[in-house]
């Protein structure tokens, strides 16, 4: 591992990669692309299952699990998906000792194999409406992986509904973004910005992709979650029917909805600082971490005990860790600053016998004196920690998203690291085009904006409202 | 789905795929050997994973994840374990648009892989000991799949330690299976046999396996779990090395040690009876099921209210659910009774009024009156059925295992549908032979057995103790 994290300023990529070894989160597999997820990012995950898998459950989704190895020709069934996948794909031609009669594929998203088992489950409209989720590994081949952010495999949950209307069906992929958006803003404190991507960057196969979008420190957009209504799509291509009311047969409306660990890599992003990793108290595995200080065996003693004392104590609210390594307290102090834990308390003999302790705030390193048995200030110091980042990460938005008028001011953004609020009339040509010249996609169309005619930045034409550009991780 | 369940009696296999189908517990996936696990089936390994990661956790174990592709170079580098494993491999060949230079084998087990990490993460004895655990999807390619037992992917989790003394890595491996006897006794109400493997079925590369043997209805036994003492042969291969407290450099000791989805196969294979699942309440997704009657728009109001007040009285101590679905009650009532849920309360206008229910309970059909709130008698019934069902096949245990001297009576008994205690020298090729002309393999070397010299069944050749053999799934 290197001695120091590279500043942002000088190189954010490795800046990026500095944190992550720093924090002891993830590294590189040995085959390419591939990531081992280490303890301490793994608790990251979990972190997120947990939340995520109460909220699926509160909306009335059941977990399931499909197979992982999907016939080739399933994925052939609808023409848009297997055109998107295709080049992505890990294909087993070989198992058991034999050459296969039909490859298969591993899943790199399971709306084929699903679907097809679907249409044996669905029969009538009290089936209806169906719906499942499954925590699971995929596979996409990556050319230029980066850790957590594009691995070849990655872990995710994916949500799967099938409904008897439109609208419902509509409505259960925008109450999935909400999940998403609730969890991004009020776990990762991640303020992100909901809307629908354009035509050329929906999911193949969906009818519209709904989508939250974040801003990373150096003006990238991340896409964090998305959640896309699949129309009839893959009911027509999987034959996936049921018998309404009246005894009518139609194909159902499905929605497929989903979040990865790529989700981690925005946290290390939004959040970090030239020290390394910054976690809000939320998401963090260890919220406070107490480093008990001592000079010999008879104050050690007294320290430990006070230490442990205070762990239990503190564990009523917070996740507590005790660092009681031997071992030189500034190297443990620097040890918990890049693994990013909210508050670091260092207790010394003096502490113990003036009944006070000082915590330091990770993320702007503000000391905070208490006296006696005043956890209140420590519980309100996490819930600070937690609201201040986000509030820092929302100024930050609103500094890096520019709205821009003309083509020299949105070229000249985007080179200078921002993301932009343009105007553009939905051609999907001039899309491409901007595309080329800039390397800046549609990240979405915001939900939430007013409504403002203009004209499209590149192209004149006539547009109803500005949309989300930016370059993208 | 066939309208009833075929008898024990008449076909067991048949039986155990009815009871599967009745609960809708799972189903074959489109690729032979694979399998779909319905909700109300992953809800049991939900629960699973809740006991055992907790437990895993109290023992300091920490979760990771690790990449599912594995050169195929790695699998041979430990000569036994490439034997045992090449044969069941499936193997990718062809992966983002290009052959692949060298074909990655989808994990059977990760021993290879994560030791090739290991290697680089130990360096010295505060290292040590490492204890990583991953829950995770592994594909075995199965010739003769049957749901639960033997699918080619299939659902575990499975744990790898490092430790510097071969002492404290043998206590490990015992201390892990310890935990499987305690989920498989106390949470799935299935007695067993802790012992050792033979040499020849041990795991493909390891020193000593220890496991747990559970009896199945038939006689047949299941080996429930795994733990391996892997001594220094994966360290040698892999060079996983640290230095000690004298800084000399030693090979690691390791283990590793595995419980998978086969588990739920077993847990309906030992409970269920004719009309089908059983489940003990502590692994039951619905411990208590309510199905409220009504005759008209009056009365309906009434029994839903109570029932709603009664849900919510039991859920302190329960998992409850309402069945207030359209539909009759005895139908209602079968559905149930196939899906194993351990208490059935039908609640009527004549109850709401005397302030009555009945509950019945699913493993011996047994009605309770209860009166009042005297919901005591509801969490009595819930451990009566726990500890019935243990106790129930703890009795059958006992039944079904046989005690053996001659070579005749040995045949007679496996014949018979018994597993038998028999004495054996430990020679593998008496072991070959037993195996070739019943189909009987020695499932353990129990642990807990008087020691007493003896004759081998086969060879008369002397013997120092029984050991269990017996047909298995």
């Amino acid at each position: 591992m290197k001695e120091s994290i590279t500043p942002r300023a000088t190189d954010f990529s490795e800046w990026y990669q500095d944190v992550i070894d720093a924090a002891d989160l993830a590294e590189h597999g040995p085959v390419r692309g591939t990531m081992v997820i280490k303890p301490y990012g793994y608790a990251l995950w979990e972190a997120t299952q947990k939340y995520l898998d109460t909220k699926f459950k509160e909306t009335g989704v059941q977990n399931a699990y499909f197979p992982m190895l999907i016939p080739e020709s399933f994925l052939k069934r609808e023409e848009h998906h297997v055109e998107g996948f295709s080049p992505e794909v890990a294909v087993v031609t070989y198992a058991g000792g034999k050459e296969l009669e039909e490859p298969l594929v591993v899943r790199p998203t399971s709306e084929t194999i699903m679907y097809d088992v679907f249409s044996r489950w669905i029969r009538s409209h009290r089936d209806l409406p169906l719906l499942i989720n499954q925590w699971a590994n995929v596979v996409r081949w990556e050319m230029r992986p980066r850790l957590f952010m594009r691995t070849t495999e990655f872990l995710w949950q994916e949500g799967h509904t099938a409904h008897a209307t439109e609208q419902e069906a509509d409505e259960r992929a925008r109450q999935m973004l909400e999940v998403y958006q609730r969890f991004a803003e009020d776990v990762m404190a991640i303020p992100v910005i909901p809307g629908q991507k354009s035509e050329s960057e929906k999911f193949a196969g969906a009818l519209h992709t709904y989508t939250i979008v974040a801003i990373m420190q150096d003006g990238k957009a991340l896409q964090f979650a998305t959640s896309h209504n699949l129309g009839q799509n893959f009911a027509k291509a999987f034959d996936v029917k049921f018998t309404d009311e009246s005894n009518n047969s139609a194909y159902v409306w499905q929605t497929s909805w989903g979040l990865s660990t790529r989700t981690i890599g925005g946290l290390i992003m939004v959040h970090s600082d030239d020290k390394g990793l910054v976690l809000p108290p939320r998401i963090a595995p260890i919220q406070i971490v107490i480093i008990p200080i001592w000079r010999d065996e008879e104050t050690k003693e007294k320290v430990l005990k006070k230490t442990e004392e205070l762990r239990d104590e503190l564990s009523v609210f917070a996740r507590v860790h005790i660092d009681a390594r031997d071992g030189r307290p500034g190297e443990k102090h620097y040890h918990w600053e890049k693994k990013g834990v909210p508050i670091r308390i260092e207790l010394g003999p003096r502490d113990v016998d003036n009944n006070t302790m000082v915590l330091v705030r990770r993320d702007n390193g503000e000391k905070i004196l208490t006296e006696g048995k005043d956890f209140g200030k420590v519980e309100e110091a996490l819930g600070d920690i937690q609201n201040n980042l986000y509030a820092k990460a929302l100024a930050r938005n609103e500094q890096k998203i520019k709205k821009v008028d003309t083509w020299d001011e949105f070229k000249q953004a985007i080179e200078d690291g921002f993301a932009v609020l343009a105007h553009w009339s939905k051609d999907a040509g001039v899309e491409q085009k901007i595309k080329e010249e800039t390397k800046a996609t549609v990240r979405c169309i915001p939900f939430n904006q007013e409504m403002e005619s203009g004209k499209c930045v590149y192209s004149g034409e006539p547009s109803e409202g500005r949309v989300l550009f930016a370059r993208a991780y």
